[in-house]
């Protein structure tokens, strides 16, 4: 049984969804291992990780139209404002998608479905150098 | 340490939570397994999966109230209706729950809470044929 | 290749988010792995995990106040009420969070980021004595 780790660097320039499915099948594949499971985990609490369709890129752009009604910039809910009117909103959706994603590994592959994607997804609408750490186990 | 993976189909006839917490069970006491981590996969995003009461039918029932509300079918903010209207919805309603899930193995069990059950959540109308890949790591 | 597995007890007055980052830190770093995969699994349906803003204590007020108003106590829509106004909504708001979260472990240490903190969400307005299991698989 083996593990490894990296730390992918995603260069975002404002609130959107990254499509980081390339770097993470590439990195899979060049471990090398055959069975085993990927997780991944991004060190930041106002940009989060998410699987879903990278067919139609409008899929995104209703996630986002959706996020971005049921959790509005500059909602006067929130007393935590100092650090912007898309602060509070990014940390609200972090919490409602994910932080970590856990993908087997089987044949060499991560399982990812024939639709599917994964995404860094940036919440804050300034540029940002975000850290998502990959590790691996299997063999 | 050994690893096992299985996929296990769940056969959908519409918007429902299925109650899959047997097959995993199961799955994980036929492993022989002591001590692991079983990681549970799906494969899809218009369905997700989701751990939740499976004591009281009527959480399910109002479950998907809330997520009806929430998301509602043929909502004018989307643009993604070529799939028709139940399809953008499937895929917010996916990116607000879970498309893995991790459990601990602990004494040949899943650590499944006294309430606890695994669900696979069908987000679309139509009938679905849909794959959850389980993985199992430990000794 | 080796596993440590352990039930962390949160002893939680009301809804509220409870930070257990200490425990989680020290437990990881008293295992003595320097790589490997850390599990953290709650074993209840209305009590969940997440990670966000340990930093600024208003945060935690916003992400409540966030919650408290998308999944009101006493919601007309809800039929299971037979265990008080504020249970269906826990249970939404379990299947809006996490029951599992996953980090990787480097260098001895869960790669959390700078501002991350893990909490145990409790969602119930009674006391409650909840369960975390945590899993540590590494090396």
């Amino acid at each position: 049984m083996q593990q490894f780790t990296e730390e992918l660097i995603v260069s975002a320039s404002g609130r959107k969804l990254y499509d980081i499915t390339p770097q993470v099948k590439t990195w899979v594949q060049q471990s090398g291992l055959q069975t085993g499971l990927l997780t991944l985990y991004i060190k930041h609490t106002s940009a989060s990780l998410l699987i879903n369709e990278n067919y139609d890129s409008d899929v995104l752009v209703d996630l986002e139209a959706f996020f971005n009604r049921l959790v509005p910039d500059g909602d006067p809910l929130f007393i935590h404002t100092i650090e912007g009117p898309d602060d509070m909103p990014a940390h609200v959706r972090t919490a409602l998608t994910q932080t970590s994603l856990s993908i087997p590994v089987v044949d060499g592959q991560a399982v990812l479905g024939q639709w599917q994607g994964v995404f860094m997804y940036e919440h804050r609408h300034m540029s940002a150098r975000r850290k998502v750490l990959m590790h691996l186990i299997g063999e």
